[in-house]
């Protein structure tokens, strides 16, 4: 029955990349076995609802051979992937005549998490190993945090393939050490080891002992060396069964595959991402037949037994909460809440009630201040660091006890050691867990999330709610140097769809800045800190108007219209007010703007957005990265247009003229030499056009 | 001798953190024996002449244990690392009354390329491992391409030093597979393991075997289990001469050491970056002695000889070089013009004659053609891919002879695997070797190169010239979905300071990026490339003009003044020359601008800059991205705001309007609702203030 259903599989897979002409079948083909294996023997799961809170999950790290995943969808009985669904893979997907809207599909080109039955999204290779290694922690959080003896309410085990190629990425070995070191034993990987790349056989890149490297890295290894033949699903249930009985370590199994099994370029890179010939299909056809798109009757009725294994085992969880509720009442409260991701709302009262201190204090300080209150009362939040947590202000010793590691995995802050990419990844795969279940945090310096950038992509893309924590955000940060002063990261973040880059002010403003990253459930935030103290101290900011984005601190002295008003943001926001003060006092009427988050802004009704900008001739940015998204709302710019320099924060920000002293001076010449004729309100210069 | 030696390295060190009251030298005081055996022992270098060609190589990839390295040069004899230059170390560098200029050091934060004795600069954790994998391809590279038997007239070794935190990140992993991968025994690795990171104790966050992973990632690995106490530096020696005569592979050597050696935090993550006590500073002082930053006669003396001894290494390669070109006078010519960084000119005159083909042909496509011509007739080209060879069309049969590897090590195609940031990383190492000497190329998708994005920033930041290839560089890569259509990549790049991103839109614009990037010698380019065949083709595109960065390719039809100036480039700009002709079909007169590089662009005379975009009431980005930096020249965009969609190419330009039709009905929407009084030439809306 078991090989039946791999041919039926592969048959399937070779008829969907056919219809794509292309699609990346060959490994598909290779890991049919695997899926058979976890699909109708190993997993616990209840096709008919994909949701139920105790499945095992499963990852697809090499997310290019989506269409396995979508046909094992298909044949355990997922209520939405039907044949016809696979039929629109790649296929068009014109406007709908009838609603003038654009055809969605499920079967996509690589696996998204907003289709049912898609754990994370995956693509960017090494990332899906990542977020199986959050969805392991987030298990093994929840289970020690909940599970009591005799009622073991969360059981989930984590299920991740990869290729060789995740195997490859850096964020891959990053996220295999964090997993290694925290004893992630719910984690199981299991390895298409068919030994081809895009460009050709793996010995071409890696001469490694694979094996060797990841039993170094602190995981169980276990072998499978026939992935391909009639006993291959049998040697897969065994090594997993094993897996599931390895204790304090995760468990890696190298199963050794052939790049589509059986077909004319089987075990070679063609094989990767070409489409199969007639003769390629015909063969894993019952004979004589030519009918496409189908699945025998046996192994229809072989895995139909699936929806009823499926429904029994959701039900017998069901029971497992019952008793569990009855004799702990408390925590099953807790556990339902989080399960319907409701329990974040005790936060806001905390950021409405914190006080800000009296003296200027750096913002990454204020931040690590709020930060440790904020871990103490929500309950959900899983935050770590990157080997910063000292630098990031981040660290309490009060906290130690709240340290998540192989002893402690109740706790919830994680060591991710100097590994940001997987940080970002990892805490993806977290949020992945369940929605609103828990709340992830990262921390280190913002130019490390340059090193972080595709795991923060995914989670945008993902709509993943992850807050990052990025400090030592500018010149600023200064003795390090320019290899470690952003100037240009912001223009990534601030172009990236659904991610709020808030830059805060003062504390003040990074309370209004946790706010609105709790507020959006489906959008990660970075809230960018400065490590060097603020030289003076602001008044008039609002932890309420941060919501809005921007919002006018202070109007122009003396009454009068304004020439100028400066906008700005984060540490800069200081000199502007500073500089604003001294141009007000010579004689030109100067407004101030802080923009603590432009994305926010732009979402604020045009109304607004005009109060906020359009009352005075010129509007000046004043900010100490590469100006690029400020034009859309400005004149001119005090801004950086190089990299940074060893020095201190303050020779730092006089040498770039990015100080009160600069600002003046350049706002004063732009007044000068202006040609006074003709300008308009400039929030209206730019636009998108819809 | 060497203990004296160590003893006065650990004394400056303390001394310059005290005098920075910070700094990292709990790392630099455990390193010190190293330091004393790879200077006075091991490495072949002329201390009166850094820039000598055949030196060894020297990487620190810890860069925050700079100290360290700014001490070795003072002692070894560097001509401009003086005592007073290493009192400038975190010192405050104002403005100079006498010139009016901020003051310049050299021992900064970090080691900078740009200091003389620095090869590579450092800081970002793992990259400086990539790097010196990188010099290994370079010296091994140049070695079998230049010496004959008898005749070693290159013979550089490269040694790096890399501490916990690198060995952690992805990058370096990715590196350390490359160079096993490639056999390269001309690399040693010494791992200062003492077993501390900023945070804590290395055990929070790494319990791996690392010499059994460096094992299993093909190098060779030998222990030195005690490199603090008085045997240290003979036993590091020792380790040192082994290593040299280990083959096939590169060397680990792993160095059991403690951070802060003999100082009061000795052992612990105090000792990583806070300062040390005038006790710790008196401990490793001569008896009674209170003066700094000395070192001692014995030491001095004992260093003394590394004068004569480097002139005698230097004046014995002469002898080398002169023999050799009497034997082989061509090769002798060629290798003289790569060590001036003269070869390249012979690519202008292929750029300059190459044809482009009748029909439209998707950029990436024609790409491949030219790099195949360019790599045969510039022999410093050395280029590589992240297994993406054949998607990014640059993979040729006929040049499987260029490939570089263990036993072709004379060949210029060097496999990465799938280690995008590994590769930009090692491509600074290999242009690092001598600039000019050799001219890199990466290629892989536009989206990967965020995953490479730490080392292209590198690059940037440290004047190297890497030409990156990335294709599939929009939505119109179609199938794969978002997670591979790159819509704010080009935000981060175009803001990045000293980086060229250059989105060439037909064969003819590919030809002239190319000139672009390999015009400025102390520039990274990026080559944004499409996947998908052009739907039309484009005329009046020129590839002289490319070097302006952006150029009128229409003006309006019917000799009126235009109404609109669509700018547009890459694959986008098809779609904007097709709207530009129907706008002008409709009676809207309408220029078109092609815009394949704004960096170069706002490097031209205001005029010019005026010329092409002035002489519009309206004008109107085209590109299928985040607009962001457009906003500087535009008054509208049309644009994303959104990721993309797992569709076709026709379709995902259809589904965000982004396609001709899409254009034409957002510019006429625009000039519909347009309130027709008071703007201004836009080119002067937006200015950086100087």
């Amino acid at each position: 029955m078991d090989l039946q259903a791999v041919r039926d599989i592969r048959k399937l897979v070779i008829d969907l990349c056919r219809q794509h002409n292309g699609g990346h079948g060959g490994s598909a083909i290779g890991m049919a076995p695997m899926a058979v294996a976890l699909w109708k023997h190993v997993m616990r799961y209840n096709p008919m609802n994909p949701d139920w809170f105790d499945r095992d999950r499963f990852v697809l790290s090499n997310g290019h051979a989506a269409v396995l995943l979508y046909a094992m969808l298909h044949i355990s009985g997922h209520p939405h992937m039907s044949m016809d669904e696979l039929r629109l893979y790649a296929s068009a997907k014109p406007v709908d005549r009838a609603t003038g809207k654009w055809k969605e599909a499920l079967c996509l080109g690589h696996p998204e998490i907003h289709v049912s039955g898609v754990e994370v999204t995956t693509g960017p290779l090494g990332q899906g190993i990542s977020n199986a290694v959050g969805l392991a922690i987030a298990s093994r959080n929840l289970a020690a945090t909940f599970n009591r003896p005799g009622h073991e309410v969360i059981g989930s085990h984590i299920y991740c393939v990869t290729g060789d190629g995740c195997l490859q990425e850096g964020v891959a070995c990053e996220a295999l050490a964090v997993a290694g070191n925290l004893g992630l034993d719910n984690l199981t990987l299991i390895y298409d080891n068919n030994r081809v790349t895009c460009d050709g056989p793996l010995d071409w890149t890696a001469l490694e002992d694979t094996n060797a490297k990841i039993k170094a890295l602190g995981w169980h290894v276990l072998d499978v060396p026939d992935g391909d033949g009639d006993l291959a699903v049998s040697n897969i249930v065994s090594a997993l069964a094993e897996a599931k009985t390895l204790k304090e370590r995760p468990t890696f199994i190298n199963v050794r595959t052939t790049i589509g099994y059986g077909t004319l370029h089987a075990g070679t890179a063609k094989a990767h991402h070409s489409s199969f010939t007639a003769e390629d299909a015909a063969k894993f056809a019952p004979s004589g037949e030519s009918a496409t798109h189908t699945i025998s009757s046996d192994t229809k009725k072989y895995f139909a037994s699936l929806v009823d294994k499926g429904s029994a085992l959701e039900e017998k969880w069901n029971g497992v909460l019952k008793t569990y509720s009855a004799s702990y009442p408390e925590l099953a409260t807790i556990l339902d809440q989080r399960m319907q991701g409701t329990v974040d709302v005790r936060a806001a009262g905390l950021l409405e009630s914190m006080e800000v201190p009296d003296s200027p204090m750096a913002t990454r300080q204020f931040n690590g201040v709020l930060f440790n209150r904020l871990i103490t009362s929500v309950p959900s939040m899983i935050a770590g660091g990157a080997d910063m947590w000292n630098s990031t202000n981040m660290s309490d010793a009060a906290q130690q006890e709240l340290i998540f590691d192989r002893s402690r995995p109740s706790g919830r802050l994680v060591r991710y050691g100097i590994r940001e990419h997987a940080m970002a990844a990892i805490s993806n795969g977290i949020a992945a867990y369940r929605r609103g279940c828990f709340l992830p945090v990262t921390a280190t310096f913002f130019m490390f999330y340059l090193y972080a950038a595709p795991g923060v992509r995914m989670g945008a893309l993902s709509d993943l709610r992850v807050i990052h924590i990025a400090t030592h955000d500018s010149i600023g940060e200064g003795q390090n140097g320019p290899t470690h002063q952003p100037v240009e990261l912001d223009s990534l973040y601030r172009a990236m769809p659904n991610l709020q880059y808030i830059r805060p002010a003062d504390p003040e403003e990074v309370i209004g800045a946790w706010a609105a990253a709790l507020e959006v459930e489906t959008t990660p935030s970075i809230i960018s800190l400065a490590r060097e103290p603020l030289l003076y101290g602001l008044s008039g900011t609002n932890r309420q108007k941060v919501k809005r984005g921007g919002y006018v601190l202070s109007e122009a002295q003396m009454d009068v219209k304004a020439l100028v008003t400066l906008v700005s943001c984060g540490s800069d926001l200081q000199f502007a007010a500073e500089a604003a003060r001294r141009l007000n006092d010579e004689g030109i009427p100067t407004r101030l703007v802080s923009m603590p988050c432009i994305e926010l802004f732009e979402k604020q009704p045009q109304d607004y957005q005009g109060e906020v900008l359009s009352a005075s001739k010129h509007i000046v940015s004043v900010e100490s990265y590469v100006s690029t998204v400020w034009a859309r709302f400005c004149d001119a710019s005090v801004a950086m247009d190089s990299f940074g320099y060893s020095g201190s924060s303050t020779e730092n920000y006089a040498r770039f003229g990015m100080d009160s002293d600069g600002v003046v001076r350049k706002v004063k010449a732009l007044i000068e030499h202006d040609n006074p004729g003709g300008k308009i309100g400039v929030s209206r210069r730019w636009r998108l056009l819809k």
